[in-house]
């Protein structure tokens, strides 16, 4: 019997536990669930026998190192922030680890002694971070192996509700952590090269320099820039290519209309405002605008921000009833960031029958026998329910599947790694097929920034 | 013979040492002057008998230490946040010591042992902080001693080029620390308060939520708000007071034209671009805007702003000549911040025969026998020369006169301090009359933002 200790039960977690329960006969497992509360475990575990419950809280050493020490493989799904202790123990008692965080500085110093005790730390292996490298690198490394150059390569990612429930006028719901939405492209300016030339846009700008995406059977998207689109030239091994674009994608209006939180100031994190608990949603937006004893705050708002009589844009800040002298926030010592968040909560929470859709969009431009063509890659993942949903499936299922590889030894070199080697991403891109994950590819002809030439 | 120690020998430090100098005989002074450069000092001490100018690096403990012994009072005219290990040594060696920085929080935990050792730390005795301070609570403690109600409280100050060498679109010239201007408004949304109403700015909406200003003889003048006006209330004792703003004075259309920087992105101090080193000025501004094959940065930055092809505004950025190709920014690994200061100090750098101005305003809105009034407080310095700056003036003349005063014993209250209490301000605003340093008063009929009582 191999036991898979997990670590960290949220959300994101049914669809792994799910699927290694699944195996758990075929594959002789034993799945132990720690985290510091039993009850979400409790339920995706629906008692089943070779799946075990226990609470853990990774700050009490002891009960940590011993659930660690006891396992054959490790999966953290804690926060980003939390894994480096649980990857020493690691280290220590020679387990394997999985995570689906960005690989820390932290984290990567540990890679000499991993590698020297042969073991895989495999991170960066849920949606984003994890199918976007697969599904990219093996396309890529396809390319190249047909002896072509790659000249462009753009990447999009969208949480989204799905169509069937997508019911107000922004198109959205908060499908993961709202506060990520809500501060979404904030901490820096978005970097990104097209054509050779250097991009930098600053999160105030961000979200009126939207792409526009088409995917066929789901309508049209669009996309604004991430931050650091740059960071994947080393990783992917594309030095020198001169279109490299990530982003994030949002059905199209939203990001127009949340561009008047960011010109607010609503969507600021950084400082306490006064008194907010007794503050109301229409003193919110108040407190952004100029102060007059007689105009109304939505007269001031359309005259500071130029929004038109007729603007649909103006019904979406209608439907949140931010103008609401009435609903008071309630939230002490709270920041703009958590005020907002607290007025889309009302909104944009999905409701018991709701179901979310992630969306990927890869772009792939290159130059084969002096002739340019270009490759699009399209994945709709849509959840079945409000415990499966389609970001739990496409986070958890990587993670579960490069589990059973690593315990199996079908993934064997060692070290603090992402999933980017066809060793790993091929097996793990197949299976998840029979999960519905699956990408539909078209060749275009090249359409980058300059396929003319000029 | 009493020493006065002046440590650091910047700009602003000529007016300060030569009022000293000029004072020397009568008072029996000797002026010691410690930089780690002693080229300005010398020129400014002019062979002086009673003046000496020596090397002093502050790192190097001893000699500090030895020099902050021999003196009888310490003048800190370093930068902000060098002055804590001389603020220590002063304690240890039983020196009262003045600066013209804002207290900070290390500055103000020496107090108990400052006041038991009966020693005087007064701070934030230059312009502004420090005529600032002085000149308000001036009228403000008559307003009160007076019996009336303070209802408004505004003060203004601006940093600026005088009228006879303004001869640029922008009627600004960098008459103190350029990097401090490209940054100005940076590290955290503006807070004030207006008839009750608490409100709040971030950066990006900073330069288009400007007040206006009239100083007779001089024109207008715009102002933007500062960061935390708030703090005001505790430290001159207006708790309650429903209307509480300061901010920064410029010409009339600076900001609308500085907000162009602002929205592009171009003044950010967070990040490294790429190649600075051989990026031309047009480059740099067309790194923040999409990229286009064909269409020029001008067009695309008309478009992306909404500049109307007959705005003025136009005029003063070609006047910064930021779409020539050929004009090469030349630093290392810059960010754009330290790039677009480049660019400025092409144009913007005070040449030998210009002279700087000093703008300061205050509005006092109170209330007696159920009657509103206003008083309205302005002060104008002009710089002599490129030595004594109205800058210089402003900052110098009030910390060298706080050191006399505290030498003769005219100020006696130990303690951490500002100049907030009558004792102190005075006799300082009553000498730097002599120096051309007055303030206007006229009183007018109340004039706050809801004057009508709607």
């Amino acid at each position: 019997m191999r036991t898979i200790l997990i670590i960290g039960a949220g959300r994101s977690a049914s669809s792994l536990i799910k699927y290694l329960l699944d195996k758990s006969n075929e594959e002789n497992l034993k799945i132990r669930i720690g985290d510091i509360s039993l009850e979400n475990a409790q339920k995706i575990l629906n008692n089943h026998p070779n799946g075990e419950a226990f609470i853990l809280d990774i700050f009490d050493e002891k009960s940590r190192r011993e659930a660690i020490q006891n396992a054959s493989i490790v999966i953290s799904m804690l926060p980003a922030r939390f894994h480096l202790e649980v990857a020493k123990d690691c280290v220590e008692f020679e387990k394997s680890l999985v995570t689906a965080s960005y690989i820390s500085k932290e984290l990567m110093a540990l890679d000499e002694q991993v590698k020297a005790k042969g073991l895989i730390f495999m991170n960066e292996i849920g949606l984003d971070p994890g199918i976007d490298h697969m599904s990219a690198m093996q396309i890529i490394d396809r390319i190249r192996d047909n002896g072509a150059k790659l000249i462009l390569f753009e990447s999009f990612t969208g949480g989204l509700v799905a169509p069937e429930s997508d019911d107000n006028l922004w198109n959205y719901k908060f499908t993961w952590n709202p506060r990520n939405v809500v501060v979404a492209g904030q901490g820096g300016a978005a970097k990104f090269i097209q054509e050779g030339q250097y991009k930098y846009i600053p999160y105030h700008r961000l979200f009126r320099r939207t792409e526009f995406l088409e995917v066929e059977g789901y309508g049209k998207f669009e996309a604004l820039a991430n931050r650091d689109s740059l960071k994947y030239r080393a990783i992917y091994g594309l030095e020198g290519i001169p279109t490299l674009y990530r982003g994030t994608m949002r059905r199209v209006g939203y990001s127009r209309a949340w561009n008047v939180f960011v010109q607010l100031g609503a969507t600021d994190d950084t400082y306490i405002m006064e008194d907010t608990e007794n503050m109301s949603y229409r003193q919110f937006i108040n407190s952004f605008l100029p102060y007059s004893p007689t105009d109304s705050v939505e007269l001031k708002l359309r005259h500071y921000l130029r929004i038109e009589q007729d603007d649909i844009l103006w019904d979406k800040l209608l439907e949140l009833d931010i103008f609401n002298p009435d609903k008071i926030v309630g939230l002490k010592e709270a920041t703009p960031a958590q005020v907002l968040q607290k007025i889309l909560m009302d909104k944009w929470t999905l409701q018991h029958d709701d179901k979310d859709m992630i969306v990927m969009y890869h772009k792939f431009g290159y130059e084969i026998d002096g002739e340019k063509r270009q490759i699009d890659s399209k994945m709709v993942v849509i959840g079945d329910d409000q415990t499966y949903t389609a970001m739990a499936k496409t986070v958890g299922l990587p993670v579960a599947i490069a589990t059973i590889q690593i315990l199996n030894k079908k993934i064997t070199k060692p070290g603090v790694q992402l999933p980017i080697s066809k060793e790993v991403y091929t097996p793990i891109l197949k299976e998840l097929e029979n999960y519905g994950i699956v990408f539909k590819e078209e060749i275009t002809p090249y359409l980058g920034y300059n396929h003319l030439n000029v």
